[in-house]
């Protein structure tokens, strides 16, 4: 077992998308495990949109990272060195705030067991982890599907919204998926069983978005925000919800301006907020269920997989500049 | 009595803020009664924001009033002629789509019995009629105030506003009015019992907000719009709600853009917009707690009264320019 470990740090804080230049990978010696603790090698890291939000220093829902820290992610991992009777060696488990590095240290507040016999260790930082959940509660139990609704998704080839899509259709909702570029278009539709998807990269993307909600949008999970929302604006039902999970257009240049407010009150709109980490109440029902629907191939996983702590950087920028598909893991 | 009827109609479109001569006041006969019908004389008309909604071509949650229709409005008044056994001559009534005459045409579907043993005729188109069950059903069922909390109100020396101020006072909340005036703002904390109540015309308003706020927003009772609502957006706090009741700020212009969505995410905020005639269900509940805080002197009511037809013109303009003061109603 290694005595050093690699991580990589937030050395300044990223102007619009975030640069090479932002970070620096480091080796530093492990510490000694305190009792209670055990230490954690990662297998895989989970890259999400969250984490640029805490790269900037003004107030958002989470602290912001200091100069200096690991940066901020998910990982899942195996226990090589334990202090904690109930983790012992070999237990593989999900950390939330594991970090891009190459080991961590826990504790049984703070890690997750999983079982690798149920799905892949990546599958827990996906449709399993906090993606699923996000998509579950989300659509679930904010946005209340009822069956022959139709909810458009937007980063819809996403990690969260592949799942929001399929779930939807699960419930029996007419389900379309917004995403970039035609090759994603495609794959929603063919392979993830949307019933429509439209490419906001499209010149007449509105229009097309129009065109494939026939009966207007009863649901919008929104993870984007800016001019895909602004599309997705007037194609609003009445009585229509809008979920806010994400505003990933807007985390980069901190888009000010938002639409007109009167369809709120001429449709009677209801616009929500939500952090996944609210509800973590919900988390048995949604593995039990997520796990059978994984199990009966009902919900396909779908991955952009990377390898080595050097592709994180590189996997990030993707995944915030939309040029990557589906959950973003690095296999390490 | 009477054989012919005075009655406004509207002529032209306003743009912008309505003036006289979008208006034109002509004498008809009154039509015969057919079965069920009954002829109402009008003692007392309700002024109200919608109105102004729907002399716009443009859709909205009604139908569009035409060139040449009665401009619609809310009336009380007595049975002078009847067809309908059941609303016999000399029963008082309350009537949501009387309109802007002395006389309309009635009968059991459209009409409520009011009983003046409890509250004057006017009150029913105030405190016990539209405006106070907009407040009644907007705070209490989409707000949801908890005792402690900090409820902001916007057209607060408004019909609904004034109502809303005063119910939440009574469901042990802190009250945050902001109306244009220092005679309004003095009017709602030394007579209706608010906190505190800010002007919106001052030049430091969204300081003075804020101060008076000193523990945040946690619901906000949007009646207004534009300038108004943008000042209150930063206050809002982590799980607060917005019911959106009416946006009369953005009625005569159309203002098109809404505050940036970012908020919504990290402060987890709910916004419903909502239409009382959605939730009629929800009638008797407040008919019975309004009558009942009117009676104990719980909830003070508050009018803009004006006498004659000739007088509801400019009576609506002042309405819709902030310069009345109560709930507007006009004694014919």
């Amino acid at each position: 077992m290694s005595t050093t470990n690699r991580r990589i740090v937030l050395i300044s804080r990223p102007q619009g998308t975030p640069q090479a230049e932002n970070f620096r990978t480091e080796v530093v010696e492990i510490p000694e495990l305190a009792e209670g603790e055990v230490l954690l090698r990662h297998s895989w890291l989970g890259l999400a949109p969250a984490a640029r939000l805490r790269m900037t220093e003004q107030a958002s829902y989470r602290e912001p990272m200091a100069l200096g820290d690991v940066v901020y992610g998910q990982a899942v991992g195996r226990v090589v060195a334990s202090k904690e009777p109930g983790l012992p060696v070999g237990t593989s488990v999900m950390s939330i705030g594991g970090g891009w590095q190459e080991y961590s240290i826990g504790n049984a507040e703070n890690l997750v067991k999983i079982d690798e016999a149920i799905a892949p260790p990546s599958v827990w930082l996906g449709a399993l982890g906090t993606s699923g959940m996000t998509a579950y509660i989300g659509l679930l139990d904010l946005g209340k599907p009822r069956v022959g609704e139709t909810v458009v998704v937007s980063a819809a080839s996403g990690g969260v919204g592949s799942n929001v899509g399929q779930i939807a259709r699960l419930k029996g909702c007419r389900v379309v998926g917004i995403a970039g570029g035609q090759e994603k278009v495609q794959h929603l539709t063919e392979v993830l069983g949307f019933d429509a998807a439209v490419d906001y990269r499209s010149p007449n993307f509105a229009e097309q978005l129009r065109v494939a909600c026939p009966s207007g949008a009863d649901i919008y999970f929104e993870n984007v925000g800016g001019a895909v929302r602004d599309a997705v604006w007037p194609v609003m039902n009445q009585g229509g919800r809008i979920v806010v999970c994400g505003l990933i257009a807007e985390y980069n240049d901190n888009r000010q301006g938002g639409p007109g407010w009167f369809p709120i009150l001429s449709k009677r709109l209801s616009i929500q907020g939500f952090i996944m980490s609210d509800h973590l109440h919900r988390q048995q029902a949604f593995l039990q269920d997520m796990r059978q629907w994984i199990r009966e191939g009902r919900i396909q996983v779908q991955e952009d997989v990377s390898e080595g702590l050097e592709s994180v950087v590189p996997a990030f920028i993707r995944l915030l500049t939309g040029k990557k598909f589906g959950k973003s893991v690095v296999k390490l």
